[in-house]
């Protein structure tokens, strides 16, 4: 049997951090690893942008709660459960998706999660294990299912490579070109097509 | 993350192949591993039995698509999804799901499958792998998920065990006794509770 593992941010919704920075007027938080490069460094500074503005986990969900999947997603999504088994794999927090979940009709979700206090402020952040979406991939395949993956960014690549087969979709033209092994699709019918066919 | 193993007949919808047997009248799909215990050997005979019958997958889609699941299972399979990872661990052949799973709202399902001919004849069928509901307990531990399980009958205690919290629901009174260290649910409120509670 196939299994679809899919990327979420960039793939399915639109990109997390940048838009509860513009819901929340916070420029800080647009901050993104292309302008620090660690990650720890970054979510580090962004716990503290949040703690600096009394924002907590409850606010940032309020703010994710007026963002939309991307236009077709749903139905891309329906689609391809109806198909085939589908695990999304991502390097968000559970706790930033309860009304994502709820938008997407709960979809199996392996990703990281924070560290909240009672009053709702975000004191750490806990990896679910390093190349998390790496690992998950190769842990199904252990399961005898054939694994197809699709991603949009650097940060997927290890899972599509690992895959049996992989897919960017809705890429940068510069990971498209570095990687031109990869097939890059841009229309959800065209993955579709991709990870369900024989 | 907490993610739930289920299992799939006896816990969120009827027995398959005895609700095939009484929908078509045929008799002797009503053998189960109590009558035949080699599985294989067993299996053969069912397919015998279908070919003899010239009783097609459409024909057993058919009868499954007039069963319902388990009274409460929509609910239970709904509020657990919002709350945990939730995926079905099965020994049912993914060919005789499609019903089901749009009525369950397509949850995540590694099962079997069947080989089908051109005609709708079963062929063949196809194990996943051995001791498969063990090996996806086993392979989702290693993505650092705190793995829960429940199921009804022998085939899941080897999943019920390796899982950090495992538990019987809905089994038959002699598997209860013979393993008094799993906790026993016939509610779907305790079961949720157990599954999805620190």
């Amino acid at each position: 049997m196939i299994t679809a593992c899919l990327d979420l941010e960039g793939v399915l919704i639109p990109e997390i951090w940048q838009n509860v920075a513009r819901l929340t007027g916070i420029e800080e938080l647009m901050l993104t690893t292309r302008d620090i490069p660690d990650y720890d460094e970054l979510m580090a500074r962004r716990l503290r942008v949040l703690a600096k503005h009394r924002i907590t986990i409850h606010d940032v969900q309020r703010a994710i709660a007026t963002m939309d999947p991307l236009p077709g997603a749903v139905e891309f999504l329906r689609e391809l459960r109806r198909r085939v088994q589908t695990i999304i794999l991502s390097d968000t927090f559970v706790d930033f998706m309860p009304s994502f979940l709820a938008k997407l009709d709960y979809p199996t979700l392996f990703c990281n999660s924070l560290e909240i206090a009672k009053d709702g402020s975000v004191t750490a952040y806990r990896l679910r294990q390093p190349n998390g979406k790496f690992e998950a991939v190769r842990a199904f395949k252990l399961l005898n299912v054939e694994v197809r993956a699709a991603g949009d960014s650097f940060n997927d690549l290890a899972m599509l490579i690992e895959a049996d087969r992989g897919a960017l979709f809705l890429a940068p033209a510069a990971i498209q070109e570095q990687y031109p092994e990869l097939p890059a699709f841009h229309e959800y019918d065209d993955l579709l097509h991709f990870l369900t066919t024989e």
